[in-house]
């Protein structure tokens, strides 16, 4: 990083790029303080910010690696900039600023991408993005009737920008990366032709900066800079995670799926806590251990699976509801997040209400990694479970590290991926037991070995169906998350909206192409079709897992790669090919490694799709043979169980790709 | 007003009410610049204002009556302030600053009205509005369906704050009225406990400030500062102004009405232009002159309607069609609005282009009042129009006044309205042709002899319903406006939203009890239920129209008051019981006159409603005879055909109130 002092400011720039460049009549800061208003309602968030000031830094005075700002010559210093190897940390004296804004310089041309876990928009620019954990939405587009339902029943319909995980980190096509050091409310504005506005509600501690000569090399640094995850387990190639929530029946109709071909890795029940009957349907106990009534005989079950190479997968969240055991022990331990009279605060989940459990107290994570993750769940038999939650911390609670619950919402994710990372890490499991969690921020790399890209709808929209968990697994994947996987077919069922066996299949083609095919019932499971009661989707879906189990060796090879250099097992096509800026801004296909290029069916009634070949490999299509070369768009037939999905011919794999024909 | 200093500022008082109290910690005034993003489409705006700088001016110094203020001692000036008896003035020596911020100290149970002709809310305390003359939206509520299509097929869904008739000006419980001067884009932002916030997008030129003992006064303060309108003229109160569009069949229409007993003062023909055939339907042709294919021989109908004492009426609007003759005539004189390119600026309305009159060019005003007005409406015979549009000036056109169309385009309707009333006083008709406005803005009082509220859904919606005219009669009444009325039955029917008849029957009752009665087909006439298709409809027609006719002489009074001292016809109950608070936030009844409250049913299917009656006056039912004293709430029946109507017991025009129930 290099500062020099230009007549009127400075100029930073990183490897030769400028990356800020102040004058006084174009300052690069701005500070001031705002009187925010923000109300949750499940996990949706209002926001609404009033910007009493906002000052612009015109007057700056350069001193070796400090930069001093303020309004005015001789007026008093409002920040000071101080340039490292890979930082610009920032110190401010004034404590009424809450508010800080940064103009980074912009081209016109310029693409960026990041911003945590995206579900509409991989390349950022042109659009602004609020990050905020919280619920995504239902429909996501205010043009859909799905979203306006969503709205007017529960403020849950969500937009572009709502995700489980942002992240306030972009990689520029100038190949840097900016990372902001905060947990406070911040937004990337990539709206203007000229610059890009970073904006953050409490002054950053730093904002980091990388550069490198490739794009594979900047993953590489970021992934190292927040963390990677382990090897997949060896147990994960052995097919798809089945997702049932039946009871017993659920071994039964397991069975049935085996005997049907269906190649099975692991049995996930999230009903194994048993089940509570609300008005709106039964919903989980959410006190996390074995539910007997519902499962007898659970452990033995677990055992008996185990020996015929299945894994038993649970379910857990970082509340526990009043009229669970759990709830007592934590209560009178004092584990809970306190309301403003000190008493535990109790967060209404539908007709039940439950305690927060305080992960800023460092006794009550350890509590719930060690007695409630570890000792009735990996001790009791599960090989893994999804995480839930992560987004909803209330922002007017008290909690255990004084600090303002505020700027603790955005780290609750990556606090509660800490735990389950340390409950498995306590019995030795790391990189065997395999959690999967859809909330995160900065620093969720380092313990969450797996993403689930949260509660698609059951369908083919653009912004929440099939085609966004692409985007989601692009965008996180840049940012150092290696492995991403989604509920086949889809979650949320609103509305008359159900699932049509199309979908089950289309998504079904696309995760065998994914780190982890894991099926899921959704949110309505009479009223959505499943695997098992249709023969067609059956027949296909069996298929599917036999196509993921014979990529298991490619998938292995990936997840080495993902281990010793933080490459994400899905990427964007230019991550390879940065050459060819015709795939900036590609993000319904996606490089499965760098040999295998996926482009898959996402919309209804596709006989035929159109895929642009990145330039400078030769591609052969998988189910023709055909080969084409890089630098075209193709169009390939599509029928039911032919998603498009092309392989570098000079690929060490070639020939394992090549038999997915016979399959 | 009184200025005084305090030890770090200083407090401007009136009548010795703190307005505004500034302190370094506290200050009154905030300036910036700020960069709006503003689209139109069809009349509806999207508008984003990204504010770069926003500053607080903390160090105030005051001289006599002026008080200079920048944001530390020593700084250079930002802002200067001028008192004078009625005004704080305003000047600012930097250009950059677009964006002005005054903080006017609030009370925690103070209650705000006024901000133009406002539909969904009449106390604005609590919320925000913004001051832009635009559409006013079809639904205006984000949780209704209409709203949610409406927003999708044209973004013309709107929201509560949006009108044709802004103004930036409210009057406030503790007995004053603060009026901004400017024609910027503004805002009225009353969400705050203890102060409001009054945002212009220009330093404006001053604020007023008026006080009063009483809110009559301060009423008759502000049509004396804005202009009043002329009385009546004397042939409306021969009954109702008959909406019909269709061609020469209209006059047989009316005949069969008359036939039924409907006392009609006028005939009103949009389509006197003729017709131009759209996919979406007829609409009209406009360019402003009688259409002899569609009313053959118009001008000696017209003329023999006037012997039987029935007016006619017509419609104009600010625009020319491209290929009508009046184009030719005005662009061949340059008196179109020009784009960048110095070309006529084309606006599309449909299928079909317009050009935009500018009315800065003194000659084209004068063209369009004189030749257009006055030479093909007045001379033809017309005895008013519905004189619509004044909102859709675009915000990118060049005008002949070098003045910026965003300043320009609230300042429009105004401007519209005066080109009417010029015609109309050139032809020595002023009080005697009637022409009606939806748009307004600061001026058009001056100018527009009637109001009327504009195109509301054809329903008994909250927010674009029967009830919302009630809250624009009573705003805009605060303001100077002494005339309103409405669209009998409403006109906006899309999405299968229909009339019923008891909408159009509910809707004549209410505006028996307004200035004007007239009825309007609506935008799809063939779809909703017409006056004349319904018996029972058209005698309850037919008898409002009596009862409005025997209301005249109490009418006259009203209108005679107007002229006089400013007091609007249709006045919120707190106009004349200011002692009693029960009034404040009351938007669903009114006072007509001082003499009679009207209690509008505004929902379906109602039998009774409940009405307050304010304290210290005895009331009258109607309908019963029965008496009740004030300040008490009264359940009344409310069948069709007897709306809940009270008088003051001791008015002057008891008796022929009396008479009401024998019609």
């Amino acid at each position: 990083m290099k500062l020099e002092t230009t007549p009127t400011g400075f100029t930073i720039s990183l490897n030769g790029h400028a990356i800020l460049r102040h004058t006084a009549l174009t300052p690069a800061f701005y500070v001031g303080h705002g009187d925010e208003r923000m109300a949750m309602y499940r996990g949706n968030f209002d926001i609404e910010d009033y910007v009493i000031e906002r000052s612009a830094l015109r007057y700056a005075v350069v001193d070796g690696d400090t930069v001093t700002l303020c309004e005015r010559e001789g007026q008093p210093t409002r920040l000071v900039v101080k340039l490292t190897d890979t930082a610009l940390e920032f110190s401010a004296e004034d404590p009424s600023i809450n508010r800080f804004w940064m103009r980074v310089v912009a081209d016109h041309d310029e693409h960026v991408w990041g911003g945590g876990e995206q579900m509409s928009y991989f390349d950022m620019r042109g659009r602004r993005f609020p990050l905020w954990t919280s619920e995504p939405g239902v429909g996501r587009d205010k043009t859909s009737e799905i979203t306006f339902k969503s709205n007017v029943e529960g403020k849950a319909g969500g937009d572009y920008y709502n995700t489980n995980y942002p992240q306030p980190t972009y990689i520029s096509s100038h190949r840097y990366a900016l990372h902001v050091e905060t947990s406070a409310y911040s937004v990337f504005d990539f709206r203007r032709k000229t610059f890009h506005e970073i904006e953050a509600w409490a002054v950053p501690e730093r904002i980091e900066l990388y550069a490198a000569a490739t794009f594979v090399e900047l993953v590489e640094i970021l992934s190292a800079r927040f963390g990677r995850q382990p090897q997949l387990p060896e147990w994960i190639y052995n097919g798809a995670i089945i997702g049932l929530k039946d009871g017993t029946n659920s071994f039964t109709r397991l069975e049935k799926m085996k005997e049907a071909g269906v190649k099975v890795s692991g049995l996930w029940c999230e009903d194994w806590v048993g089940l509570r009957h609300t008005s709106f349907g039964a919903r989980l106990f959410w006190d996390w251990q074995a539910n007997e009534e519902r499962y007898p005989g659970l452990r033995e079950r677990i055992s008996q699976l185990h020996d015929e190479g299945v894994r038993f997968l649970g379910y857990v969240n970082p509340y526990l509801c009043v009229d669970g055991p759990l709830f007592e022990e934590a209560e009178k331990a004092g584990y809970f997040a306190k309301d403003e009279f000190g008493r535990t605060a109790l967060v209404d989940f539908g007709e039940f209400d439950c305690g927060v459990v305080d992960f800023t107290n460092s006794a009550a994570a350890d509590w719930f990694a060690d007695s409630v993750i570890g000792g009735k769940m990996l001790d009791y038999g599960l090989s893994g479970w999804m995480a839930d939650f992560g987004e909803y911390l209330p922002i007017d609670v008290e909690l255990a590290n004084g600090v303002d619950a505020k700027l603790m919402h955005n780290q609750w994710p990556t606090l509660w991926a800490e735990v389950n990372a340390k409950a498995v890490a306590s019995r030795g499991k790391t990189g065997e037991a395999l959690f999967f969690m859809r909330a995160g921020y900065t620093g969720v790399q380092k313990h969450c070995p797996l993403l689930w890209g949260g509660d698609q709808s059951v369908d083919f929209s653009r912004h929440d169906g099939l085609v966004t968990v692409i985007c989601a697994a692009l965008s996180a994947g840049l940012l150092g998350n290696a492995y991403h996987h989604s509920d086949i077919g889809g979650y949320t069922s609103l509305f008359g909206n159900v699932r049509t066996p199309e979908l089950l299949m289309r998504w079904a083609e696309m995760a065998a192409f994914t780190p982890v095919m894991r099926s899921h019932e959704g949110n309505r499971p009479r009223d959505n079709v499943q695997i098992d009661q249709d023969p067609e989707v059956l027949a296909h879906f069996a298929r599917m897992t036999g196509i993921y189990v014979h990529m298991a060796p490619y998938l292995k090879a990936l997840s080495a790669e993902a281990a010793a250099k933080g490459l994400p097992v899905q990427r964007p096509l230019f991550l390879h090919y940065e050459h060819d800026r015709n795939t900036y801004g590609i993000q319904d296909s996606y490089l499965y490694g760098s040999d295998v290029l996926v482009a898959p069916i996402w919309q209804a009634a596709q006989s035929e799709r159109a895929v642009y070949l990145p330039e400078g490999s030769s591609w052969t299509h998988v189910w023709s043979g055909e080969q084409y070369s890089g630098g075209n768009e193709v169009t390939v037939a599509s029928p039911l169980g032919e998603p498009p999905v092309f392989y570098r011919s000079d690929s060490p794999f070639a020939g394992r790709f090549a038999e997915l024909r016979t399959l």
